[in-house]
Parts: C-alpha cells; structure tokens; sequence
C-alpha cells in the first residue's frame, strides 16, 4: 500500500517494551524502509492511550485500510495493551498465531506475539523469544545456549530450533537499583570502566558468590578509605553481578557452544567473563534480533494463512 | 540545671542518623527524664540546618550553658554536622574523646563520637560502635560475634572488650532497594510473613548463595504463574538474603556466641536464621543499646575530665 508521504509499506514491526517502543515500516521484499522510536513504553501509558502512542509513530507509514503491526515484547503482558499469553516451553520461539487486537483504528490489524513460560522452575519471557527467533533464523542449526544480557538477563537452552528450558537473572536490574537506590549511587558514577577491576570481581564472585552482600559495602567503604576510582567502582559492581551471575547458570553455559544477543558494550562484558572460562562466544545485535523475528514471525503467518 | 518546665537535665544524649534524630533528657543518676524523636536525618538537611533542627528537639529541655549534648551517628560523617572521623580497630568501642562543634548556641555543648574503622578489608561504622559500647557495660565479659542487623548489617568480634575486627553487609539496603525499585515491587507487599517461606529460603540461600539473581526474578515468575502468596514472597526475599549474608559471614559466627543488636522482628528473622544452624544467639533492643553507650560515653567524659 501507498500513502502520501510515497511509502510503500507492507507491514509494520513493533518491538513494545517497558520503557521503549521502536517501529519499522516494512517493505514486502523484507527491507526496512524506515524506523522510528519513542520512550512510551508499556509503563508510561494508561490503557486508552496505547493506541494513540502507537499511532503517533507510524501514523505516516498508514495508507488504507487494515495494515498489519506485528508486535512482540510488553504490550502483551497482563498490564500491557492485550494478554497475549505464553507458550509452554519446549517450543520453537517463532509464535506462528498472535493474539489479534480489536475494536482498533481500521487503518492497523495490531497481533501482539505471545511469550514463552515454563512451568518447573515458574518463569517467563515475553520479547527474548522473537530475538531468539530472529537468531534462528539466520543459524538454523544452532545447538547450544543463548544468553540474552539485560535487565532480566535470559539464558536459553536451544536444541533441535526449539527452546528446552531457560533460566533468568535480574542482574541489570539489580545493578540499576544498587546505584540508582542505594547508597552506591555515591560511589558509582553514570559511566566509566576499568577492565582488570571487572575481570577481578568476575573472578572473585565466581568463586565467593556468598559475599556478595559484604562486597557491595566493601565499594563504599574502599571509596571513603582509599579514594577507589569512580570508574573501577562502576566495573567492579558488574563484574560483582556477572560474576555471581555465571557462577548460578554455570550448568547452563559449561561445555556448550554460547551466544550473546545484547547491547553491545553490555555482550562485550560478557563475552569477556565467560572468555575468561575458556569459552568464545558469538554475538549478535539485540535490535536486529528483533527485526530478524518479527520479520520470521511475519512470514510464518504468510506460510499458515 | 532547671528550665522554665521544671525539668532537671543534666546533659543531652543524641542519636543522628541518615533518617531520623532521636534525643533523650538524661539526669545525672543516669534516669532518662524525656524523649524525643522526628525524621530530619542527616540526608534531609542542609549544613545550616543542623543547629535548628537539633534545637526543635532539645530546645524545652535547656536552662542555662553550655548543657552537654552527646551525640553519635551520622551527624558525626563526612556529609554530617561534623567529621568526627574514625577509631581504628583493634579498639575499646567506647569513644572517650568526642569533638566538640564550635561556634553553636550558647545553650548547647555538642559533642559528636568518632565511628569506627578497619583499613584490610576497608571496613566503616558510625553509630554501632556506641551501640556495642551500650552492651559491653552491661555484659562487659562478652567474647564473641555481636551482629547489628539493619540497613548495612554489621557483624563485630569483640574479645577482651574490644572490636578486633568487623564486616558489613548491605542486606537490609538490598531489601528495600529490591522491593522499592525493581519489578520486585508488583509482587512484595509491605508487610506480610510466613515462617516455612523464610527459613527454606534461608537454608536455600545458605547452600546455594550463588543462585540469588535467578531466587529474585523466581519470586515475579511464580506470582505470575502460580500465584505466589505476597506474605511467603516477602518472607522468601528476606530469607534469600539474610541466607546468603550467613553463608559470608560463617567464619565470624560459627562455633561463637552471638549476640544481636536491632529492631526486635529484625532481629527475631536473624535468631531465627542462626538458631536452625546450632546457635543460640541472645538478643538486645538497639534504641536501648544506643543509650546504654551514650550514657557509658558520658561517664567516660567525667572520668577524663
């Protein structure tokens, strides 16, 4: 379809999370032909403003009538616009049937993509398995374990393209409230980075994971005493929490071939701890894993209707 | 001295904190006369409001010069009224030798106590130490661990009344920062216990430490797919982290009498703790505590003086 602005424009991919929405006007030969994002994520909005959030980015992609958005991530949380409920793992992380919203604007037909669940151990992922899928994709015949570093790090067992088990850390969440929260936010600056201080901490959480809680004083304390450098402070913190990290999902990552879907300066730290076990992680872009699985998801409806 | 209330104070003990400021009227038998509490701690006011601050307290308290005001906490910290600076361990607890503010209203004389310091590992208290000096005058044959359970945990070896060493964890600032600042909040409520919940998660804890960052994000994934109670996941999250403090600080208490200082339920969860692994740790009110070493600090001053 054609709207004023010239843009043809397939379909639209919508990554919806908490604290982002990102969109991409997609062209049917599967190019991108424009991206737009904003910061009304899922936890900024009230119910009846989702609507207008989403049509405010892509409004001037819309020409006729009932162009789909695919969507994965948040907006299809319990609080998010729709439930859009999970899959039992083990599955293929491509969810073949979204979760179609009505009563919307007639110009968009909104799937929201469902997310993935495991009932023992209870845990839950809900925009980790389209980049799962987006990696996929493009490895087919990736057997291993995927690391997906950030707020709620995943770690996912792949085997046979599906999805055996999977794990969660909370630790970028847990490093953002220690110095957002906490009286660390003293100590630790927004930015700066000390590499032997990561590694050190890495190694040192791996082997006293129990200290934790005596080592995240020690910061403050070595910052009143002995003048500890902002910047090693910040890199000793994550190494603290990668660290103690890896030790807990060792049974996940020993032995097995790793990749990294993340930001990357945030895979660089990891694929940097888990080098320092012997192991050589591939990585991957988070953002482009995400296109790549929406785009799968957009054609594994092709393929079904 | 006698004020316009008819009040008999012969000096002023104070407890200053980051949060709140505590003062008593003492007489010179030792008898507290009068108390008084309000939430201007140390991080709610700026240099010049100290002085006033401490005066909306005190002030119906005051008759003539110069009443001595004793004080110990945070008032005393770099970003306090004054840097009392610190004693290094191995010392008594008791500091005998306050700094003296100058320059405040004629009517008060304060005195700010020093904390306390260890240079390997880097280690600081403020506050604590008066506390520990308030049980050692009443329990002067103490030897072993004394655990000061709050905010930042500390854990003390007292032999021949001195602290020769300590350690602190930040578990009760995890506590609040997990509940208040992550996703944790949706599914801890502000109150709430269960028994069986706190102590499985503490021996989990204790066995297991380096699972903690995968514990955290369980408790949001069974209350989404099982509907994990808010009372055993409020007491499951006190459990993980008081268990893996435990697991750190086994070398100081293990085969020790142990002594805790705190609020009665914190300390009650940390009895509680220690009792499942052999201890029988008794236990004293921190608030009684405080005034025990302000007022053994006190006697100290007419001693040397």
């Amino acid at each position: 379809m054609k709207n004023g602005s010239g843009l043809h424009c397939d379909w639209i991919a919508v990554d919806w999370g908490t604290s982002h929405c990102r969109a991409w006007a997609m062209a049917s030969d599967g190019r991108c032909l424009s991206e737009a994002s904003n910061a009304y994520g899922m936890s900024r909005l009230a119910p009846e403003e989702f609507q207008s959030a989403l049509l405010g980015l892509i409004e001037g992609w819309l020409g006729g009538d009932g162009t789909l958005v695919l969507a994965c991530g948040m907006v299809g949380a319990q609080t998010g616009w729709v439930d859009a409920g999970y899959r039992g793992v083990p599955c293929a992380p491509r969810g073949d049937q979204p979760l179609k919203i009505s009563g919307t604007d007639r110009r968009i037909d909104v799937r929201v993509l469902p997310g993935l669940r495991q009932d023992d151990p209870a845990n839950v992922m809900r925009g980790e398995e389209t980049q799962i899928a987006g990696f996929l994709s493009r490895t087919p015949d990736f057997d291993g374990v995927i690391c997906l570093p950030g707020t709620h790090t995943k770690w996912a067992q792949i085997s046979a393209g599906e999805v055996v088990s999977f794990q969660t850390a909370m630790t970028g969440e847990l490093f953002s409230a220690l110095t957002g929260a906490t009286i660390l936010r003293q100590t630790i600056p927004d930015d700066g980075w000390d590499e032997d201080a990561f590694s050190e901490a890495v190694s040192d959480a791996m082997s006293r994971p129990q200290a934790l809680a005596l080592r995240l004083f020690s910061l403050r304390a070595e910052a009143l005493l002995k003048g500890l450098d902002g910047a090693a402070a910040r890199a000793r913190l994550s190494g603290l929490l990668i660290g103690i990290e890896l030790a807990a999902t060792r049974p996940y990552w020993l032995g097995q071939d790793v990749a990294l879907i993340g930001a990357p300066a945030l895979s660089a730290a990891y694929a940097e701890a888990l080098g320092a076990q012997g192991l050589a992680p591939q990585a991957a872009d988070a953002t482009e894993m995400t296109l790549a699985g929406l785009t799968a998801a957009r054609n594994g409806l092709k393929e079904v209707s």
